[in-house]
């Protein structure tokens, strides 16, 4: 026989006793045997022989009987043999056996395979796992966070853990549905700048070459010279930021969802196409994702038709009367501010989401719209969710004397942004638009503690994959 | 009356001579007013009101009467005035008119909306544009590479430069729609990592807090480790690399996808994931950009329905028959080489597609599964198209102990690969995947001549948006 391609060659047999016919010719046998079965697909197959392969969740050993729960990327399932070998936890296997009812009693109505449960014939290790550090078979992970962190590659394989990035990948996904169903285009944003985008101090540096360049902290420059072209644009973006403090809701690294657009008759139609884009985040969470917020034992959040939205300084004027705490001098919310303004908007509003506008010009980019009715503020907003901020945007400068002395004002460095300003010397229509974080919105849904939970592998001034501080 | 939000605000108004009735109050006009027609939906409202929105995109002005080309995001109209005062290309208008019939012998066959066009009753300027550097109107751009790039928010506007990026839109999106259809978890890589991928040496450095931390060349440590996670996984990235050279060819920073799966039977599956992803594209690409691809006059690379595979050494061999140019002892193929077995699979096997696989073991990356058959050699592949390579694949070791070996051997950092390597202890089914850049891709379906046609906003070593050059 030759040496074949296939997996086999890295594989070690393992043949039961209580299936010795098959032990002869193993190779052969599986070279023309079984498509594999997925297993979310072994409840249609009762007495059926079937083929599984996946990772070794749970090992119970009853003296001769075994179970264990093999996971695949569709599911878990009981599986039971007599006289196994010892199989570690997390072990790769292929399983063949049949497919039975399980006896009344003996039915699991927490898994969506509990009814069947497969009769153990042949096993093969396809992959032997070392002793676990963690113990894996729990329903909830019982380590601190940078465990959880430096086991990350194993931590992540827990189905609960695993959910999350289930709930991130729809809400990127349904982000992008959301936009292209009203007809904005994508785009790919640079992630090599020659500048902090707004002039802004926690920008990571790079070496490029002969010269210095910069880490993009958002795509804001390109999106806007992109409404130029295309008016609708929408991006999903890696952005950076030299974030030099340790917070719960902080990343150096994060995954922001952008949007802007042109020809809009009001800012408040900004505010619309948030509404219409997290609404249908939600209802998508909502229909793919119903099992991990089942298990998180949670639900999206409450939003009425329209989102409440008050100006900064009325926000500063509730939260004033309710805890006493004076804070309308202050350009911006606290925390503490943040999470009353959330309280309230649930009490009185029935909204788990509120929008805050008119945040002074001083606080907030060059390029944001000043409201003629209202100077001295501006037509932009952010979303605060449960606690804290979610997402901001708002209308921009579109005329290029404007945005020429406004950066001026700003030291932004004109040379550098020449591309960026060359847009607003060719005709630009009024447009808007805005920008969140996909760790931010998915720690939110789910009500994880730290953004670091919603991140496959945060990046902070402490770690990037691994404890900076242990590096020789 | 108060001053609104509105976007009249920054607008200045022309009422022309020949609707002086509406000279009255075109404020209280306007408030009140129509709904924006789009472009495309000219030809259905013949005889009907409109107002229609958009960049001027030519100007022809015969005495009296003045036809301006209005082109928004869904197309160009003809629209046609007396006595209307000077518009600069470019500039920001809203027309308000009524559709009419073209006369039979005026209808222009080329444009989407040749049988009507907008009979001029008003005028509105919303963005006055600068008089142009470049002439936007001719039916290809006659500038060279640094002048289309010194002007990128300019030129990206025309008509046919916005077509590379609808191609390059529907590449990434059918990519990730190919993938979800076999059942792929879509995950968002880091671009900030400890190390370069795979101990190579064209890496951008970032100043990192107190350390030093690198740009991703490539996510496929992580893929890696996630089929340990969800089995199959795809991603779209931002990859960089410190490229020392100008060529046609590359750029600093590139859109890669990337699929890996695990539970492969044979490392062929993946020459199989990768046909039916590239002819995916292919075919969302025929549906959705025919007039992107008519306007250039090219169709999608032609494929059989198995694209042909050959090891380099065979390669090597015809290329030597073909032409006397003995290479066939070299360990890869040159751009020479490249373009000859492009010239003889599509003679030969008529592809404009061709697999090379069995790259020398030493020349491939330390993960790289070698051939038991085939010993020295890996069972890995190229993907050629049109002249140059477009993607590279293959399976990978996922055992441990032969890993961690290699990457000693290699002179990886073991301590910075701490979470990579921590995947295979814990369980990895026989795996494999590929990669691909997003630029490259769509520069060969448009038979464009350099990969930065195919990048918004371009980099390489000379240039971040700006010419570095210049930078004072």
């Amino acid at each position: 026989m030759t040496v074949c391609d296939s997996i086999l060659c890295d594989t070690i047999y393992i043949i039961l006793e209580l299936t010795p016919s098959l032990s002869n010719h193993p190779l052969n046998h599986y070279n023309t045997s079984m498509q594999r079965t997925l297993i979310a697909e072994t409840t249609k197959l009762v007495g059926k022989e079937v083929l599984i392969k996946g990772w070794v969740n749970t090992v119970r050993d009853h003296g001769k009987i075994t179970f264990i729960d093999l996971r695949d990327r569709t599911g878990i399932v009981q599986c039971v043999g007599q006289n196994l070998p010892k199989l570690s936890p997390e072990s790769v296997i292929e399983i063949k056996g049949k497919i039975a009812d399980r006896p009344e009693k003996l039915i699991n109505p927490n898994l969506e395979t509990g009814k069947v449960e497969l009769q153990i014939e042949e096993v093969k290790v396809l992959s032997k796992s070392d002793e676990l550090p963690i113990d894996m078979g729990k329903e909830q992970l019982e380590v601190e966070l940078p465990t959880l962190l430096d086991w990350r590659s194993l931590t992540l394989r827990h189905p609960r853990i695993k959910g999350i990035f289930k709930v991130q990948e729809v809400v990127i996904d349904s982000f992008r549905k959301a936009l292209q169903e009203k007809d904005f285009t994508e785009f790919q944003a640079p992630v090599i700048i020659p500048q902090g985008a707004e002039g802004g101090a926690e920008v990571f540096e790079v070496k490029y070459f002969d010269h210095k360049a910069y880490l993009a902290q958002s795509p804001q420059f390109y999106k806007q010279i992109l409404v130029g072209v295309y008016e609708r644009v929408f991006s999903v973006n890696k952005t950076l930021r030299a974030e030099p403090s340790v917070t719960t809701r902080h990343l150096t690294e994060v995954t922001t969802l952008d949007a802007e657009f042109g020809f809009i008759d009001s800012w408040l139609d900004v505010k619309k196409m948030v509404e219409y884009v997290i609404k249908y985040i939600f209802k998508e969470v909502d229909d793919k994702c119903s099992d991990i917020l089942k298990e998180y034992n949670i639900a999206t959040p409450k939003v009425p038709k329209e989102i409440p939205m008050i100006k900064l300084r009325e926000a500063q004027e509730i939260i004033y009367k309710r805890t006493g705490r004076d804070n309308r001098k202050e350009p911006d919310l606290e925390p503490e501010d943040e999470k009353e303004i959330c309280r309230w908007a649930l009490e009185e509003k029935k909204s788990d989401l509120v929008f805050i506008s008119h945040y002074p010009v001083s606080k907030r980019p060059f390029y944001t719209y000043e409201d003629p009715n209202d100077l001295g503020y501006t037509m932009s907003f952010d979303l605060l969710g449960r606690g804290t901020e979610w997402l901001t945007g708002g209308r921009r400068i579109t005329n290029y004397e404007k945005l020429l002395k406004n950066a001026k004002d700003r030291g932004v460095n004109l040379e550098k942004s020449e591309l960026y300003l060359q847009a607003f010397r060719f005709g630009m229509p009024p447009e808007g638009g805005f920008s969140f974080g996909s760790e931010r919105i998915t720690m939110h849904i789910l009500g994880l503690k730290n953004v670091r939970e919603a991140s496959l592998f945060p990046r902070d001034m402490e770690r990037v994959d691994i404890r900076l501080s242990t590096l020789k």
